[in-house]
């Protein structure tokens, strides 16, 4: 496999093929690599113009564009192509600019069907689970995190992939759940605060903070966008109940899709509101309980039956939206799709909130104390730390 | 008209009508509500139980529901219904419970075509802008922000409606910037901290820390859901150019779906790259530069030129995604769309990220210092903090 190293700036990725371009001709406005292997890809005069990455068009100190498209002539045409030595394609535009293109980056960035379908594939993929996962489930070790580069990737990737994992032997004092979070990223702070403790509080302002059953539900649906990873660390536990559950939301997602279409449909389109009632906030989001990315694959479920606003959608569609509600609720009980487990002190879940809905049984605060606490950081945070952890640890991803 | 003070937990707001139920049939399993209007709202068995807000089914410490609508029998109906004294309406259910909804509630939360059509009307409308909005450009004082809820609220409301408003005589001292933002919310903190200093940087992980001109743009288009309100503070402008230009991308938009209508439909669908390039932070997203809600109104422009990756589509989709992406960014420069200013110390700009590009001319470092700090606050914050301001002011929104 030969490696190309670019000696231009866009990225910090090398792009590596087994391909070479085997031949290079024009077609209208496109420009047709044929590989080595037969494929053949078409380039649009655009696409290549706007990814010259030259360091006339690119600012070499951020990797940042500052050539923009807009201003290429509209009858900018390739003038001449030529593969150099190296592989790559060398271009000559008809206003006189030079680019150059690595083998491994045009065939990376290739917008055939084969090379996009290639592409989807290759993306990482969702670990579905139910109530068997309990024995499989990952954890880790807090010491571990703390100091090695690979356990804190490998603890990203098995948040990225199934949703759920557990850490032990975190310390149990104040905050100390701060130290793990700090391995990968600033906080995504809510008007719960940085860290939220999660206890009975005679005056409530959550039915999170009182000692009553805690049906399925991810955090915040009331905003625009719900925080992504949720950690959660036991400090003591010494009350009777308050048992934690744990449910695959993407499990009933896809359950629903293959055996009630119907519904599915509904509940991927229909918006739901949720509202928050305290006297200091007024939080208001409508989304359906289920997203779909645009390629049809589950993004994100939204979900706490406690957060629920009246529904607005047309009358006649009253029916089919609370039937399909109705049957969310009624799977994310099925004890087949959860995970309950009571936490011990120095336990911290780590969950993705906009995946995996959680429970709380209902606890007798009479007999001894409970607390936890938690925080949040966004998705974003955590597919950026893994990429640069996989970068620095050497790993293809 | 007939303010009706609920004895119910649902909410702190206070639904009122002018109307007042004149019959109550029923109609399979929809309950009609004939008004002395004449308007006909049925309201299906399953909404009405769903939101019987008795102290059985609301918590009423936190106003959160307890009841889940999963736990209704499949076959309940209403048994009886009756209008109360003071207008509400009863209804006992086939299994023995009672609801009662007071008529304001039910106008406010209606499902027939009419009622759904009047509250979407209803809702708050952007104002649009252009080049003449520079004469009538909002702007606020900071004492009278930092004192007066009414001010505070009416400045909240210009974000809302024009996403650009202007303060003036903002302390200059370091992080003067974070007391008018207490009074709203917390900090939307990001990979730049929770305040960023804008200002030319011999190592710049961003075009934004040099000296060069930054292109129409939001920031973080990188991240899943970008920042939502942008505060930019002015404390030292001494340097030779660096004037700031804002253009209203819902102006744009609006513009694109009248006169360019193909181009609309691409720049609303076509998921656009968006990464960025930094040796510690590999952040990731793809959408489309202008997002619509479900139902078709402008919801958010996302764009950065300096930050784009190479585009993901079909080779055939390319020309037609790059003529969208050339008129966006074509339009972004007509100085009909934007207003220009240079910013003085004090000065601070408080505008919508998700709506308003902004951009800055390039600058001459060796002319003298340039020195702005920014932060973010998410829509969300000031959606709530403007709805709970209203709340206490007696305004109905």
């Amino acid at each position: 496999m030969s490696t190309i190293e670019l000696d231009t700036v866009e990225d910090w990725r090398v792009f590596a093929t087994d391909q070479t371009v085997e031949r290079v001709t024009q077609a209208g406005e496109d420009t047709i690599v044929t590989w080595s292997d037969g494929r053949e890809s078409a380039y649009h005069r655009y696409f290549l113009r706007d990814n010259c990455t030259c360091s006339h068009c690119y600012l070499p100190l951020t990797r940042e564009q500052l050539f923009e498209i807009t201003d290429a002539p509209a009858d900018l045409a390739v003038r001449s192509t030529s593969v150099a030595t190296d592989g790559a394609l060398n271009v000559v535009w008809s206003d006189g600019h030079a680019s150059r293109y690595a083998a491994g980056w045009l065939r990376s960035h290739a917008s055939d069907a084969t090379s996009r379908a290639e592409r989807h594939a290759a993306r990482p993929q969702s670990f579905i689970w139910g109530r068997e996962y309990a024995d499989a489930l990952q954890s880790f070790d807090y010491a571990e995190i703390m100091a090695d580069d690979r356990v804190l990737w490998t603890w990203l990737g098995a948040m990225r992939s199934s949703g759920l994992t557990q850490v032990k032997n975190v310390p149990t004092d104040n905050h100390s759940l701060l130290a793990p979070i700090a391995r990968i990223s600033h906080l995504r702070e809510t008007n719960f605060g940085r860290v939220f403790d999660v206890k009975s509080k005679p005056v409530a302002d959550s039915a999170a903070y009182t000692s009553v059953l805690l049906p399925a539900h991810t955090d915040l649906p009331t905003r625009e966008l719900q925080p992504g990873l949720q950690f959660l660390h036991c400090l003591v536990n010494d009350a009777v109940g308050g048992e934690s559950i744990f449910v695959d939301g993407f499990a009933i997602g896809e359950a629903m899709r293959a055996q009630y279409p119907a519904e599915f449909a509904t509940i991927t389109t229909a918006p739901m509101a949720f509202w928050n009632r305290d006297d200091r906030t007024d939080y208001r989001w409508s989304a359906p309980l289920i997203a779909l990315t645009a390629e049809g694959d589950l993004s994100e479920v939204r979900f706490a039956n406690f957060l629920r606003g009246p529904i607005d959608a047309p009358a006649q569609q009253m029916g089919e939206i609370y039937t399909a509600l109705r049957l969310f609720q009624a799977m994310c009980r099925d004890p087949k799709y959860f995970i309950e487990r009571r936490l011990a002190p120095g336990d911290m879940w780590a969950f993705d909130n906009r995946r995996v809905l959680h429970a709380r049984r209902a606890f007798d605060p009479q007999t001894g104390e409970r607390h936890l606490q938690g925080a949040y950081v966004d998705r974003d945070e955590i597919n950026s730390r893994w990429r640069v952890l996989a970068r620095e640890l050497g790993e293809t991803v």
